[in-house]
Parts: C-alpha cells; sequence; structure tokens
C-alpha cells in the first residue's frame, strides 16, 4: 500500500470572495477518492474572517484573542492558550497574522466543518470527482515542543477511524484504537507544504477507500470539557 | 513536490535478538534519503524489554505501569496518564499490550533515539544507503479525541525544523514556526500502516533534503517540565 502527498502549485493569492475549489480545479488534477488538505488561512481569506488591528498596539491584538476564546487555560507573558468557540484549545484562539498584510489579522472559519463540506461540493460541481477535504491548521500541544498541522474541519472522509473490535495480527482483541486519521492527513500533507513557500493546499492520494464518509471534526474529534482530564 | 509513503510489507514476526535493519534490508529496497518509520513494538521486542504480566491480575499491570512512571498527572478508573522516564507523557507509560501473546507487555525502548541511531547504522552496513529513522508510538492527546502517532526516537532526520526568521510569501517575517517534522512524519507513516493489518515499517520518500541531519527527539521535542504550561 502506498500514499502519495503532492504540493499544488500555483495557485493564487486567495481574496474575500474566491471561489477556493475553483482556484484548485484550475491548479490540479483531482480524482475520485483524493483527499485534498486546504490551510485554515485560505479557508479564513476566502470567507472574509479578516479583521483589523492595530499593529503597533499589542492590546489590539490582545483584545481579539479574548473576544475570540470561550475559556482561557493558561496565560504566560503574551502566549494565551485559550479554547475556542469551535471547542478547539490553542494558542491566541487560532488567530493568525503571517502572511497577512500588517494591521490585518485572520480569525478561524466559523464553522470549519461546514467550511470543507462546501469546498467538497464545488469541487465536485467543478471537476465532476468526488474528494475529502480537511481544512488544517498549526496548533502547538502540551509536553511536546514543535507545532504540527491538525484537522480542523473535514467533509467526505473519516475523522477518527474506529478499529475497537478489530482484530491484531495474532487474532487479539485490539485494545485502544481510535485513530485520528483526520489529525495524521493534514500532518502529512504539511511535509509538503512548508511555511515559508506559500502552498496552502496539498493532495493525499491512496488512501483507504473504507475511509470516505461523511464526518466532522467538531462531532468526532474535538473532546467535550466533561470528558476532558486537562480541563 | 511529492512525498511517497510506502507500507513495508511481508516483515516476519520480530522476536527478541532480531536485527531489525536486515529485515528491512530483506524485505525492502532503501534508498539514500529515506526516512524509514518504524514502531515501537518491534523495536521493544527486538531489545527485548518485554516483561511478564498475569493477564488475570489487573494490579499486575498496574504496578508495572507505576514502576514505569516518573509523575502521574491524571488517573481516571484505569486509565494513568504518567511522564515516563524519557520525559514522554502518555497513557499507561507506554507500556503495550496489544499484539503480544498473553502474558507478555512491551515497555518502551529504553533509549529510542539510540534505538534510532542503531538501526540506521545497521540499515547503512547493509544497504549502503543513508537513510533516517524514526521511531514511533500512538498516543492519546488532551482536548482531542483519538490517537495520533508520534516520534518518540529518531535519527538521521531532523525532529524540530526551525523556520522562526524565514520570510513568509509576503516577505513577512514569520511568528512562530517551529515544525515538529518527526512527529508529522510518524502520523504520516500511520496512513499506511493499519493498526489491524500488522505493517510496522513504512519507507517516507522525497522530504526535503534540508531535513537530513543529526537530531534527538528528547533533545528537540521533550519539552522540559519547567518550560510546560501543562505540568
Amino acid at each position: 500500500m502506498s500514499v502519495e502527498l503532492i504540493a499544488v502549485e500555483g495557485l493564487p493569492e486567495v481574496h474575500p470572495g474566491d471561489d477556493i475549489a475553483t482556484l484548485i480545479a484550475a491548479a490540479a488534477e483531482v480524482r475520485d477518492g483524493d483527499v485534498l488538505v486546504v490551510t485554515q488561512k485560505i479557508v479564513s481569506k476566502a470567507e472574509n474572517r479578516l479583521v483589523a488591528v492595530d499593529p503597533d498596539d499589542p492590546l489590539s491584538h490582545k483584545a481579539l484573542v479574548e473576544q475570540e476564546s470561550v475559556r482561557v487555560l493558561r496565560r504566560r507573558g503574551d502566549l494565551v492558550i485559550s479554547e475556542t468557540r469551535h471547542g478547539f484549545v490553542c494558542a491566541n484562539a487560532g488567530i493568525d497574522r503571517s502572511n497577512l498584510d500588517d494591521g490585518v489579522a485572520a480569525l478561524l472559519p466559523l464553522d470549519p466543518d461546514r467550511s470543507a463540506r462546501r469546498i467538497r461540493d464545488r469541487l465536485r460541481d467543478a471537476t465532476g470527482a468526488e474528494v475529502g477535504i480537511i481544512v488544517s491548521d498549526t496548533f502547538g500541544r502540551p509536553w511536546r515542543k514543535g507545532l504540527v498541522d491538525v484537522a480542523i474541519g473535514c467533509a467526505g472522509i473519516a475523522a477518527v477511524v474506529d478499529l475497537r473490535g478489530s482484530e491484531d495480527a495474532l487474532g487479539r482483541q485490539l485494545q485502544v484504537t481510535e485513530v485520528a486519521v483526520a489529525d495524521e492527513i493534514a500532518a502529512a500533507a504539511e511535509l509538503v507544504m512548508g511555511k515559508a513557500d506559500g502552498v496552502p493546499v496539498a493532495i493525499v492520494r491512496g488512501l483507504d477507500p473504507a475511509w470516505r464518509r461523511e464526518s466532522s471534526v467538531k462531532a468526532e474529534i474535538v473532546r467535550p470539557p466533561a470528558e476532558d482530564l486537562f480541563r
């Protein structure tokens, strides 16, 4: 079995109101069963989730973080780890200022699962291909240094694959095997995106067809606070 | 740019004392620049990190978890989230009972970075190819449901790539861009391994050659407790 990770090069700068699916269809040949990973930044731009901040006033950014957070978990210096309305726990409420003109910050999409469904539907219209879409963002983690890309929204691809009850190679019941494949696909895609290279979309080709189904990051990956040992 | 994830099929069951590099060299053609992801389970088996547990006595497993932990972060029912001697924070001290005969549990390798270096060196001896090695394991995360594979040891491939100071596509300084590529590579590899399929090794081909360097998960990814906001 093999899977291919393909950077989609040559996409233009994305502006508010742009249709990402049309841009992708013009830049790449997509096939049935492909999963496309699209970074949050271009989704937020296309959906006009841009807001003005004063680049010379740190309080302007700080106020925005508070506004986008429902719960602050930790603070240290300028860093705020908080929970967003979506239930994501991340730094600075996922507000992004890189790759944007000075004085503008990008908020997370209002409903990244819906963003993914919309791109999937529009890409089907444009190309006839039935694909999965993952909207990815770059998050830090407790206990481990370095950032990794994770899924914040998905459509047409499982967020979590439940292998509980499957037998392992020795015929023994597997113990704990709910795998967050959407997060693994987002992480994999980042390997061909490269932060500084401006490649906001990658195609993941050759994934297990059994993972093709309707799904949602919100329903399958966001852990409710009551079940969470670290909130 | 594209990267290929290739499952290494046909590896035999691994037993204590086996040389994993020799088994890989017999099963796959490896090339300079490839990164091979090897699951913890076969590394622990080859290094004879197997210990007896009484399958009918839950206390037997529990005592082992305590013994392998330096700090317990949370408990709920049978689940213990603890920090291992290596500095990893994970469930049940990383002790694995799936895919092992009843009555035997596999502890983590004593020094997974060293395990990776040893496999890398032996694979160079056996094939002449200069590869990177990542030893992977399956961990849960706070705030997000589902497990993902992460790197617990590495050799010949960067654990974290520091893009701080690089310019983004608009010539702006990037803000936070230390990417844990070793974790992303481990996650990517899992997409072709499949928990129940018994594929414990995958080849990742086509990664950025700039990432080929000596490295260590312990030095670059394990976050010291004093820097950690969640310990």
